[in-house]
């Protein structure tokens, strides 16, 4: 963080008469994002975080989120909207036409320039093919920090030998997302075989007691192995930005 | 079921006059069981559905437990009282010195003669070392209703290869309790193994999210291998009355 | 299971030299199932657990679901698929003109030659008439498992005399399946008039406090009669496949 | 009620100068309870809602029970005390040596004199003998209110003999109370056996997924047969009441 | 019920030789209903419990609804559906011209013959405006049961001298209905005001932590004023059939 | 409240015989509200509460709306609808030309008079972009109060800088009413940067475990820092009236 | 805030060649707390929140809670400590023995100096006698800051007649804390009744399905009378402080 | 893993002679664990999982958790038991006299050799002092994990400065935990400020609608800020064993 260096060299140019005490009280005061009015864009997220600034799409207005995009797109090279709809899509490509939609998660991406590619590797796995929208979240949003993603989908533990059989793409993954819904124990097994942190998604796919998805959310919170983290239900894009953060 | 024939020789002695309106009447009526004012015994019910009444003690003073199992052992040469406590073990002990206690799982268990052994095994399995009071409630009840018996603790799914080491216990046996708490795992994975009707028991082991059982409770529910069908939290002894009920 | 004879055999082989070390670690990796890129299909489950895959269709797309049934027929000459839509199902018969389809629970299925019959005899009974198609689902699936169906519809507890009417049905049953929403309470009934096992299945029919089939759910987990086990809300394939599983 | 009577009287007096303004904006505040402080006592509700207040024990000290008794009794001839301990009874016995204590359900009871005493006949009925505290809440109520009462203990739907063998009880009943824990269907089979007014009380008896009563609250919610309404959880004395009231 | 009444008669027939055992084991099983294949319709309830048979419409097929209604209208001359849609009706008008629908509830209601009228009279109080189709389905189904009924819309807790001003009609009624969402405050202030049995019906009506109903579901379960027994959520239907077996 | 003052005066011409006994009663019996059938719409609120009743609109038809609209209208000059569609929207503007209404929110508002404005400042802070509606609903009710209104969007506490950043406006503000889903943490940190009443609104935006606005509304409660208190999830309305009433 | 004051003050300082860079930058850091290892001591919130930190003891030894008194008495005259022991208190006293302690609500507090008061008055009204300790709380914090308090106890609305007796106190409070548990509905009828700000609090008063406190929780967010906001379950202390804010 | 190595190996041996088909399929068989009957100890977990099996000590028998205890020891030199009890300790004390115990967390815990250290740290931080227990309980499991440890006590969100004043403890870690009961805000906060992964720790501290940790779970996992995993409540050692994953 360079905060506290902008901060020394303010002083520092105050102290030298460079600068009056006005304005240094009023450059304390202009931190770096925009006011849209009815969202602030923060657009130095990306050095701050690593990241710039991701758009969750529900509840959003298409013309919000255009708005937002723009400004977003104005200042860094890489957008990531989630949960939006194929008509939002079809807006921004007369803007950007080279953005990208993933239907089935409804993810909108774009990266002006490919990130460095981290040497680690991230595997994501999914217990059934239903679970895949939200592998694709995931699989989106590492691609697009530079991560190498490996998928492995449809390993739940129903057929245990599937995943056993893959037990080398879990040895060479550096970090491992599990996405599973109905009773979501896949996440036990495969903390339980590798040295490797696996972080847990649940999902609402199933039906009756699994509740939309707290079925799974508590099966991965009571983790009898450890090493095992959780993000919110259908939540691909938190797991990735975690698994990227840990990512070497 | 031999109601009906007991009601048809009932209809062909009244049509033979060799009772009257009044006695018919009365002997439909003459169900067989006893009241003790406040329990009904149902001594019939060995004949009924194979096992005669089980004392689910919790609730009852130790007077009442005493006394229904008084009237049980007074017909029936088996007495089987779940969630009770050492001080109503000792005090029936005095009238029946040959009963039996386990102290984990608060059971009291007699058996005049033993049961005739049934050829089928029921396995019964832990995925932690603090399941065992439960898994004892399902042995003892499951030996008192004449089956053969195998244990398998502790192999929860942290550990995959404990279970995997013991496909043969899996393979050789006719019905398979599977007993877990936290994240409760072990039912879809054993079911996955082997073509076994799973009987799956939730545990009230473990902290936190696991809500005393509800977190086990829903990952058996929402099993993803089908052949997992679950009973109540800690119940031991319905999961083995069932298991008795389906081993040949 | 022949796993540990194909294992000996294989060993065998690389004893005597027929084999190479090489093969043989290949062998043991080259596990019986086939990677569509989204969906593990696992295709020697006949063998291994007597019956072959079934599709989940919920939150499948209708491509997915006709690619996993051609690898499913390709190789066995049994097709289930649940919870799927009358769309699927039409573009599946262009391809296999045989298969069938009920409307009101969604199932796909097909069978090429009739399972052989199993002698015992499952008896589904349903509390309420809006609680036919999970029924159907259970019907269609034992069926196809090999067994006699008879089908009890509407006794539930409201018109007592209407289950106790149907004695004979119940006492010539194996296994019986109940399946009731609302207050559930026909399990615990069923359950306490004759000694067989009743696979309980809640139902979501209800509103209000009825939560989409929790009420029932509990209902049937803390049912006071022993010989009940639950499997999850509308989960109609699940108790016919354990019911199959038990089902002499 | 005749408060309307009381006013117009009071309006009348105004009229006709036997009381001045003053005195009847006074007399019309001056409403029929007493301010102990802590405690408003409610002494004309005997007139109001014919019975005189209960006291709920539960959180209140044991002075504060004292206090509000002597208030009542000072009063009304009549004292309900629910859900309080034997200490505070042997206090109170001091004071008033012919009252009553339920160790069971916690209940101190006492009527100067027996109530008179109603044509029809409550019948409370229990699943279960560690429902009897709850029954005898109910009995000890009714019993106060000059209702004449029958008790039917321990006949859950697990042996449905038990029921169906005393439906002369259920036929002679006016008004029917059901007290069922663990799964509570008992309510629903009553209600479908005879057409009398049936108020069910869940209990906290059970264990697991009964989750202290709320598996036996849902069920009887959820009864699908009309005629059932349900109270609090344990809340004998609130049937009681309730059934005083419908009883003719 | 006359039950025992014909099972003496048959008894006496046999023994004088008026009848066979044969037909004897055979009456006794020809209960009074009649088996449609998907629901029995249980034509003698309206002897046994004083009401024909009402059809739950949710979950039912139309040609589900008209075959039962046909069946029961066959046999009574008194038709109530609830939960229905109006194309159900518009079919169902076809064939009897004279039934009624309202469509605010869903209900279909007919009545060759105006019941004879009960002198007692049914108070059914709404919360607010929103709960008026559950008021509705509780005022038809009183209508038909012969009631006196009275309605009382929109008098919340929020505008206390709304139902402080109406206590005469609360005076004049055997019975009353508390129909309320949101809070569901109603049914405590109702009770407290007068000496009546209370049957509070919590609604849907509300949003966000109203959590479709558990919100007044909850308030009326812990109504601090005894006399107040509650039904399920939106039970109109449930409330109405309860009052009417108390009402005089 | 002037009602003692009306009563006096009513006792004094009762006692100078200026009016008569039944006149009396009658005045006393005569409140100001009036019955539309189904709404009691409640006109002398403005003088007794501060504000005219305002219209929940949801569960309501468009006719129930516009007359109970109309009433309000004929009475006050003010009108506020909440929860309602354009449709009713577009009815009423026929009638009334000048009244407003708001999409996102679903608001009908329309004031005769801009009421006399307040001193004192409502800040209204949105979490995110998505809580706009709730917030619209906020601002409309606050100034058709006569508040001067501040709003302050999407400063979550993901970049806790844009809220630090507007310090100054959480100073100036009298109250504070902040609109959070998701996790809600928004509450807690506004309420211990400055020493204001916060008035927390929790909303419905988010997914998965946010279980409808559960999680904001529970983090709102449990708020560690004194000075939050909580209104229902989606309530921007009632925060509103809740600040206006303590808004100097 | 004087923050930018005191700000300002540091960069003239520093402008005018008064300070140094280092220490500018060290003094911008130096915020007013003290660091016990433990637990950060905020000795300035009395300046800033207009009163000192309060203790929440719950969970806290009784060591830790001394220390932190010793250092918050140090600094500031007032001393509050919730949800703790009498032996803490014991211990306190004979560092400082003028503290006092409130047994049912396990409260310490202590001013050195009597707090200015302030003009309005607050009520503490409570639904029955077993809310006393939450009122307690609620009590002593008032006092504390300088509020005129009013206490009514006991005021349920099952004898709706005790509210509307008081409805002068009603007025002449600026603020009315309404605690309430069982059903809760005393805070809506209430705010019905009179136009002043309703703080309400849950209590956990209550048995079966109060849930500990979730019934009257609800009950109070759903009110339908516009003017209640709600603070957690037994948090006296908090609705107080809510008050004391909002009290002129 | 060196298992693909040793199966390698073995199958080289086999086909040079060197062993026979039975001992190889034996020696496929005997994976290193050790069975004591109740627990199978995992002994070779430090190999395969980087850390000794650790021993939760919640539902053991005080003689199960010694001797596991020994197991562990004769063949690792760490042990770690969580949820245990002071006597358990005393009873180890006197077989192993260096091992140590925490109280406030009751963990017992030993290394042999202080294991090597790593170079990032690892940052504890509390939102209050009552959250000290579990973070004792990851503190000790960090060290014994070899991770440098820094502590932050006490600087929840309601005190907004005491975090914000400790931003360059935030800066230098590699990894930070987030221990948070009540509205468990903080790890949103904290995540907010720094690039970092977060992971948080809902703890059972608070009261009310804190509901034992369900707040601050569901605020941690409808986190708005990307970069925060949530383990189950309470669980200081899940959150430890994870950080010290990703801890480089």
């Amino acid at each position: 963080m360079s905060m506290s260096h902008r901060t020394r060299k303010l002083l520092n140019d105050l102290r030298r008469g460079k600068t009056s005490v006005k304005r240094a009280l009023g450059a304390l005061r202009d931190l770096p994002f925009k006011d849209l009015g009815f969202a602030k864009v923060d657009v130095h997220r990306a050095l701050r975080r690593g990241f710039p600034e991701v758009i969750f799409g529900k509840g959003k207005t298409p013309d919000q989120i255009i708005k937002i995009s723009r400004k977003i797109l104005s200042h860094d090279g890489i957008l990531l909207v989630t949960r939006t709809e194929e008509s939002v899509y079809k807006k921004l490509k007369r803007l950007y036409p080279k953005i990208k939609f993933d239907k089935s998660s409804g993810i909108i991406h774009y990266a002006k320039n490919p990130p460095p590619l981290k040497s680690g590797r991230v595997l994501v796995i999914t217990a059934g093919t239903a679970d895949m929208p939200v592998a694709e979240e995931a699989r989106v949003t590492l691609e697009l920090m530079g991560n190498k993603v490996e998928m492995l989908y449809d390993v739940g533990v129903a057929g245990l030998h599937r995943i056993l059989h893959k037990r080398h793409a879990l040895e060479r993954a550096s970090v491992i997302i599990v996405i599973a819904g109905m009773e979501g124990a896949l996440a036990s097994v495969v903390s339980g075989l590798v040295s490797k942190p696996v972080i847990a998604v649940p999902t609402s796919v199933g039906y009756g007691a699994s509740f939309g998805g707290i079925a799974p959310l508590l099966t991965m919170m009571n983790s009898c192995s450890p090493g095992v983290a959780v993000v919110n239900i259908d939540n691909g894009f938190g797991a990735a930005y975690f698994a990227s953060m840990i990512n070497r």
